[in-house]
């Protein structure tokens, strides 16, 4: 199978991202770039990458299989839907658009034009968020009945059209999008409610972070949580089963997980503090529990690019799907409503 | 002063706690228990301490200044009542009642009498709660936005009664009370809606454990959570300000606070996962933070005695109030509400 000619538009910090990938990749060529911005044209041909004159030049170009959009959000439908008219395949940075109309729009010209169409959904290859999966589906814990995950940052909204509503600004839509998907391919079953409250600590505008619980049919509760005024973080993970708990700690993997055995203790010894004593709260003896190393995966997020280029072939399915991509952002826009109302919304009922 | 003579009902593991303090205190002397089980009866005489041969007995010592009730929560309030028709001061074990009308009529047998009731919440003396406190009052933070106080333990709902929801079990009535009188006197601004959902992982008939939020008027928002199947703990206090976090780990008051002092910081280094790359996630450098270590307190939980010893003699205000047990009773109230309706409930509007 040859390799597949790749074009990015948008060559800021994610464009970078995606060029220095595919110059490593071993399915997928860097054809070129275009940005509106001359710098950032410059600074391609300074490193030897091709910048395209115009949109135009490069939705042309036959040699191109695949475009690539790391725009602000506000912009990816229109260059989506002009890149697919153009007979390309594309892939776009999420969170993709801002609301599900513009999302089904993208697909039916996915259709209309017979070209794939994928969000670049790259955490799902974050070695924490496999660890987390694959303790959660071992059953290792027992039956699962409670998972955090949250990603704590100590700087506001960096970067400049983040700030704003109009590009698609805010984090749920930028760490929200990614923690959402997670999530979803972790814990698939149906949601009965979802609840969320915007939290705007630097900015009154667009959120700067989130706190947000899905409520599965199954009983299982889910919690998200971005906050970008966090100086020190909670653990990355935190997963509650009958029979043991789970953390990852941070980006560095560290954590554990603990069993119990649930063998009878005798006499329990209170914890002592200045003002009570509690045997609630006092730990299990250490005989009764086991611990378990958090499991060290090493994916390969080239995977992304391998799936894509196979997918464009027809030798393997999108992995990433049109469904799956539709859910992350219904959730989202129950997130928005839920905050707005301040109660929590009914979600596939 | 004279030293007041207490008699404990109910020589369990509170009356146990209540019997030892009173052997050290330097305000009041323990003159005596009564239990309905024969065997604490006897183990009281083992030890040395008098027991009463039934409740009649001891209500009608007219030596006896203060009575400390430390029985299951049902039967709070009929026993507070009856003391206190025998003139008696009274103490209650939290949560003293298991509704507010129940609390109301309390106060009013403490009025009719004119003797002294109050709730012993001696978790005001608890040092990292003390600590947070201090942090928060000191503006070392900036302005605080979010405070997390969490109780967590691995060993479901101990003992007998707890389990029962006739008897007052329950978390939210054993350790919520605490946590709720903390953080009502930590921020005790006018609180505009709860929001709640109990657990029910090992048992069905009462909470044992639960998730609850305040939302303050000014904006603040408050979490209080308690859980009992928790083999891994998260932070016991979790404080966020726009100009720092404060987090104490456990009971041990390991913990610390780091405050930023928001200088430029030129280019960020982004953390670079196994699938992609964060700027707004990335830590700051360590020369635009500053450490603080969690302020060590001494606090002495004779000093709630001492205080119950002096208002009895009117040199001392009362320092648990019965608004201030009754504002507790109501946000419990309002919690559980909360969990039926599915949504959170107005507050103090």
């Amino acid at each position: 199978m040859s390799k597949k000619n790749v074009a990015i538009i948008g060559y800021g910090g994610m464009g970078g991202w995606h060029a220095k990938h595919l110059l490593e990749s071993d399915c997928a060529n860097l054809i070129g770039i275009f940005d509106i911005k001359e710098s950032r044209q410059e600074l391609a041909r300074e490193r030897g990458i091709r910048a395209y004159d115009s949109l135009e030049q490069l939705l042309a170009d036959p040699a191109v299989d695949i475009v690539t959009i790391a725009t602000p959000n506000d912009v990816h439908k229109e260059l989506a839907i002009k890149a697919m008219a153009a007979g390309k395949n594309v892939i776009s940075e999420k969170p993709v658009t801002l609301c599900s109309s513009d999302l089904q729009e993208m697909f039916d010209a996915s259709e209309k034009y017979s070209r794939l169409f994928v969000v670049h959904q790259n955490r799902r290859w974050d070695a924490d968020f496999l660890a987390m999966k694959q303790i959660f589906e071992s059953g290792l814990l027992g039956e699962v009945f409670n998972i955090e995950s949250r990603v704590h940052g100590p700087r506001g909204i960096p970067g400049d059209w983040r700030h704003l509503k109009a590009h698609g600004g805010g984090m749920m839509l930028d760490w929200g999008v990614h923690l959402i998907d997670q999530m979803l391919q972790m814990v698939p079953d149906p949601i009965d409610s979802i609840y969320a409250r915007m939290d705007h600590i630097t900015n009154d505008e667009v959120d700067d972070g989130f706190k947000m619980d899905l409520y599965y049919k199954n009983g299982r509760v889910v919690r998200i949580e971005v906050g970008t005024t966090n100086f020190i973080n909670l653990p990355r993970w935190y997963m509650q089963g009958t029979k043991g708990t789970a953390i990852i700690n941070d980006w560095d993997l560290s954590g554990k997980a603990i069993t119990c055995d649930d063998q009878e203790e005798g006499e329990v010894t209170p914890i002592i503090t200045a003002a009570g004593l509690t045997k609630t709260m006092a730990p299990r003896k250490a005989e009764t529990l086991t611990e378990h190393p958090i499991p060290k995966l090493s994916p390969d997020v080239h995977d992304f690019y391998r799936n894509i280029c196979k997918a464009v072939d027809g030798v393997e399915p999108q992995l990433i799907t049109h469904p799956q991509m539709m859910r992350v952002m219904k959730v989202m826009e129950a997130a928005f409503e839920s905050d707005r109302v301040g109660a929590p919304v009914p979600f596939e009922r």
